[in-house]
């Protein structure tokens, strides 16, 4: 075999989490400025870096949130009418304690009920 | 059967694409604002309404940007080095027109290959 042959190279170059939260404290979902710590606190958990934040109330209810991270992202749309949210956290470093940021976004939303999918990211193609 | 039985509403709350360009045009993938002006153009591609949009440049290279639009969001961020880029739309209304924003980005980041991937968020548990 010859061992110059490119192999593919299957570390991936970002990791990407989907959390389905349901049956959350509705109260919790509808305050823009509470779904902000939280996420926030998250985020520390995570020992991520935050460089920016961006959260914004709809009309009638819901909030939409963005933390950008030296990591990559986390993000949050919410539905209290559902007593859902939607989750998703995205890091390029292999460091970050995401798993324990998972499950204190769980407590704090008061989820009975989570699912969670975990994506690898670029590591399709390259060699 | 009995037509008061509740059955699983399937609509999901929202649809979430997970978009890898490989083979990327590098000098664009290194540039911050020529990753947003490829980003806003597509979410107005999409008829998506832009809340806020934050584009961050890092060193050595790369650039991680979000746009938070009024039916969830746009992030992307770049590897160039790899002429890579991880992009995914979130979106809580059926009425945009993702796709066409999708084969957008692939011709303005010059991508030679792409993978799309589209998942259901917030249909599981609803009755």
């Amino acid at each position: 075999m010859d061992k110059h042959m490119k192999t593919p190279n299957r570390n991936p170059l970002g990791r990407h989490w989907l959390v389905e939260l349901q049956e959350c404290t509705t109260a919790i979902l509808r305050e823009v400025a509470e779904v902000e710590r939280i996420m926030r606190a998250a985020a520390a958990t995570a020992n991520a870096s935050i460089v920016s934040g961006h959260f914004h109330q709809f009309q009638p209810y819901g909030v939409s949130g963005v933390l950008v991270i030296e990591e990559s992202h986390f993000t949050i749309h919410t539905w209290p009418e559902h007593a859902y949210a939607a989750i998703d956290i995205f890091t390029c470093s292999p460091d970050l304690e995401v798993e324990l940021a998972i499950g204190q976004l769980q407590t704090d939303f008061g989820a009975q009920q989570m699912e969670v999918q975990l994506f690898k990211r670029g590591s399709l193609l390259m060699v």
